[in-house]
């Protein structure tokens, strides 16, 4: 059994490891870490949880975190998170780590937009970035992985095919994405207050859209080119699932068949990852760790339709995923 | 043109005041006023508003007041309210209050409920309660009027019949409720969190059921006698509407057809009351001052369902009815 | 591995029943059937199997399914289930019936409110009512259960204890429940068209209040004697989840730490049954077998909450937590 | 008094209004047709209209009609609406028709995407396109308006300004639509069913985008050039709104000032649209005929952001809008 140590067990991600991790035949809760403030048992912390784990989230202990995980899923935020991750590899611990503070392979980039030094430029380098269907074979190897954004994780599968078969102008890429609301995390605010956000949709994300230098360095190299991408988010009034619409302009001519062809080819041994042949909805996805893709072209241009759950292939699920692959687990368990 | 001042109206009944003044042909909104944090354009204040109001909300002034407006519609909180209601009259309006603060006539039980001393008796003896369908005669000559809760309006006007004509036992009732989420009123907090609430429903309300003692005194009075009500409130995942389900005891036989007698006769004459032949949902009340009601029995009980919008006919919509009672116009003006 | 049929596999209590199996360690699908006209890739007729599961849903033949499978999960309508379980017992499964035809042991009451005759009486006297919490025992023999309807289990286990232990009045209990829209099933209908239900709740059943006379046969079953019940459904705009709030009267004094103890003592070692200490809310149950109950009194009532999944423990998991008993496995797995 | 008759009054956009016209203080509601079997009692029909209206819905008589209305707002579907018109007008009555049938002005495109033979080219010719803010000259001296689509009414405003002023290439425009579910009309269907909408987003439009060419031809009217569009239509989980994301590429170089000048310069007349500093919300706007628009500039592209509601100022707001410029009213009445 592998052992899992949740560090930042109290947010939605937290609470989603959690869920997946109980029932998961090959990996065990065995500590589960978060400020003092948010500290108790995890049935009170998470209703969902009464009768079905009883264990206690407790302040972060790293010595008594040494004997007793293999892993570390740290659900800090940015900023906070470098500050943890080189202890808990330190501590002899393999970590997915949520957050974008290993993402960003260009400092500056990550300064520019977080607005913060960067603190642990060592562990950086050799971060891997945790998106399996592009990149497995680096995974099975890392010690850290940095576990990619929900938006990222959405529009990167939608439009890999097209960019690693160099057959998009990669300055065209638009992403229009709606997300549901447990993206906001735990904390209420006015945005999402019930009567607010309820029967209304509507963009976000003018000034610190940092979601898009992630896109922007993933999308270079898995075209092993310069790729520019200008990503436009919503959020909906639902819970779970990120729907993004992609436009992209063809170099070439390609039709619809080719097209279908292009990705059923690509992702055909992937066990997450389906190629539909309608538009995907988010209810379908939600609650698992399967991308639904459809696409076709109008007018012109490819549109490209990707809905995942942004809690589980756009986070806790995906890094599961992760940990199955670095351990040398089947990749699916505890996920289908 | 009635000048009408809105003490409060950063809140949402606030904003249904003036929504609603907005399109009454004899009434025009002369001043508003709100702590000075909440204070700023109505159309910044919500966006509803951008293009169909120009006023601005400011700090209550009373001498500005004094020579703006003939009514106050008071939108203040429990306990807030007493504090300015007699500097409204003493400015020489008349004041429809939208708290409990007038609401109880035994001040001992006001003072258990509310956890505060009633500093206002002298105004308190006088107000009288603003629910039309019942005391529309004492409505007319009055300066002070305490506006119904949005529960107890929802309540009454399904058993005011029963208790009018004594066909039920007075301590069998049982009034079970369901409110949207724009009771909550607009402060964030972790339950009307969206993911908290959405997809949601549950009861609340055990220790400080403050609508009970109101529903209770006000029941009494219409039945003559001592009436006890066990009123339990749950809270939906939709914005506007409370559904209430009322179960008594009837003292004899009475069958459905005489129940439906009754109420249509009870409310032939009443434009914002509809007795309904099937099961009324809020939707069909959203947004309006009506009020659904459809009687049947069962099983040696009766049952009553009312719905009503909280924020229109349980606050802001009944508030305008009074004016317009008080004010001598068409009753319905503004409100259909 | 305990190998599964599912008859009626193309709604939703099917759909749930594969969703639970396909994670179930000791169970595995076998034989998915359904009406002709519904028949198609699981993957096609429920999008969110996409990548999760690669069978058939074929039209039924029973010498196919002979050899096929030890148990049939049954999810066929009310009236037509009689038909088939008959054949699926002849042909030497273990059967799980989801419909109302084998819960109610007096033949009249069933044909006066189904309005059919029944055809299969001699094995509806050997059928055992599969609520574990109170018939553990019995199941554990029985080759056929008639699964609980979701509203009578949601108000069963509210009420059991008291019922158990004498102490309320078994005239006075109402029982006053909100389903989510599920409920509904799948074909599409006004009352479910999501202008009309979405933002609303309203009440319903009042012709063919059907779970009100299993709520009555089984609240008698468990207290030894004669129960009546007053149950009032309604339905709100959500998709899972079932909250009930069951008024009663009790027999003698009996205060909220009798309560309290009462209930914890009676559901201690019931992996699925928590007994909570605020009131529960539907979506912490949502997706789970479990069932949270809050006990209390008030004016002289005893107040019990109860909230649970109408597809979960409501149906399909409960379904399989009595396939668990029936088959002598763990009684959790698969359900956690 | 105008005299307002509505044909197709059974359906969404004819109970919206009916809803606006009782509101009307220049205006009154004389004559309501349907489908004989979807007559009856408005009240009956729709209850949200209880006590708020005793007209009934009957069958349309043209004899019947001549005398008793002067203007009718044609809500009939598209290709039966082009039956009704011509009568319509030889009845002496103005006509504002919500259907597609007066929109497209070329026969050809019209019978392409509507696949029917255009039966009334002699009125299509002299039609004139109901949005006020762009032709709203055209509008006062018409007597048959053909009343804009949802989706063209929000994107037309949303880019007006960059057409008429020529600031952005014509070939580049991308619409990114998500509408509420009002927008599918009022016969249940499996994709509105709530429990397969509630939670969900989706595209959908892929074979019979209809808005398109409406769009396409309009936007070329308004530039006084060839445009095209790529239009791709979304479904949320809510009531009442559409939100366009607009993308398209300026010619020159355009700042956010100069674009926050050119749209307030635009539309600062304009009682129903407003220029916000911050992204619009669907329910800011729902219940109105106020049209929000925010304009920005990201990576080199023009991003602009509309919201409607779509029945209001997508269908019967507008169309109401348009009776008030031909009849010389304010413009604002009965809409404010």
């Amino acid at each position: 059994m592998i052992r899992v140590a949740i560090i930042g067990a109290s947010g939605y991600t937290g609470a989603e490891s959690i869920r997946i991790i109980l029932r998961h035949s090959e990996a065990e809760l065995t500590y589960l870490t978060a400020l003092p403030e948010e500290c108790g048992a995890v049935a009170e912390v998470f209703g969902q949880f009464k009768g079905r784990c009883e264990l206690q989230i407790e302040p972060l202990d790293f010595d008594k975190l040494t004997g007793l995980a293999d892993v570390a899923l740290c659900c800090l935020p940015h900023k906070v998170s470098m500050g943890f991750v080189p202890k808990l590899l330190d501590a002899g611990l393999k970590v997915v780590d949520f957050s974008a503070d290993y993402r960003i392979k260009d400092i500056k980039i990550y300064e520019k937009f977080y607005d913060v030094e960067h603190t642990d430029t060592a562990n950086l380098e050799r971060a891997v970035y945790g998106l399996p269907e592009c990149f497995r074979k680096q995974i099975k190897d890392a010690d850290l992985i940095a576990n990619p954004g929900c938006y990222p994780t959405g529009a990167l599968l939608a439009i890999a095919p097209l960019l690693k078969e160099g057959l998009i102008e990669t300055d065209s890429i638009i992403v229009n994405s709606v997300t549901g609301s447990s993206g906001a995390g735990k904390n209420p605010s006015s945005i999402f207050h019930f009567p607010n956000m309820n029967e209304n949709i509507f963009a976000y994300g003018f000034c610190v859209l940092r979601h898009m230098p992630e896109m922007v360095q993933l999308a270079g190299q898995i075209a092993g080119a310069n790729v520019d991408i200008l990503f436009q988010p919503h959020v909906g009034p639902f819970d779970r699932g990120i729907l993004s619409t992609v436009y992209c302009q063809p170099r070439g001519k390609i039709n619809e068949k080719q097209l279908a062809e292009l990705y059923d080819g690509f992702y055909k041994t992937e066990p997450f990852v389906q190629v539909c042949d309608s538009a995907p909805g988010v209810k379908d996805v939600a609650g698992t760790n399967h991308c639904h893709i459809f696409v076709r072209s109008a007018k012109g241009k490819i549109l490209v339709f990707s809905a995942i759950d942004n809690l589980v292939k756009g986070a806790s699920g995906q890094a599961i995923q992760n940990m199955n692959i670095i351990f040398g687990l089947e990749e699916t368990i505890g996920l289908l």
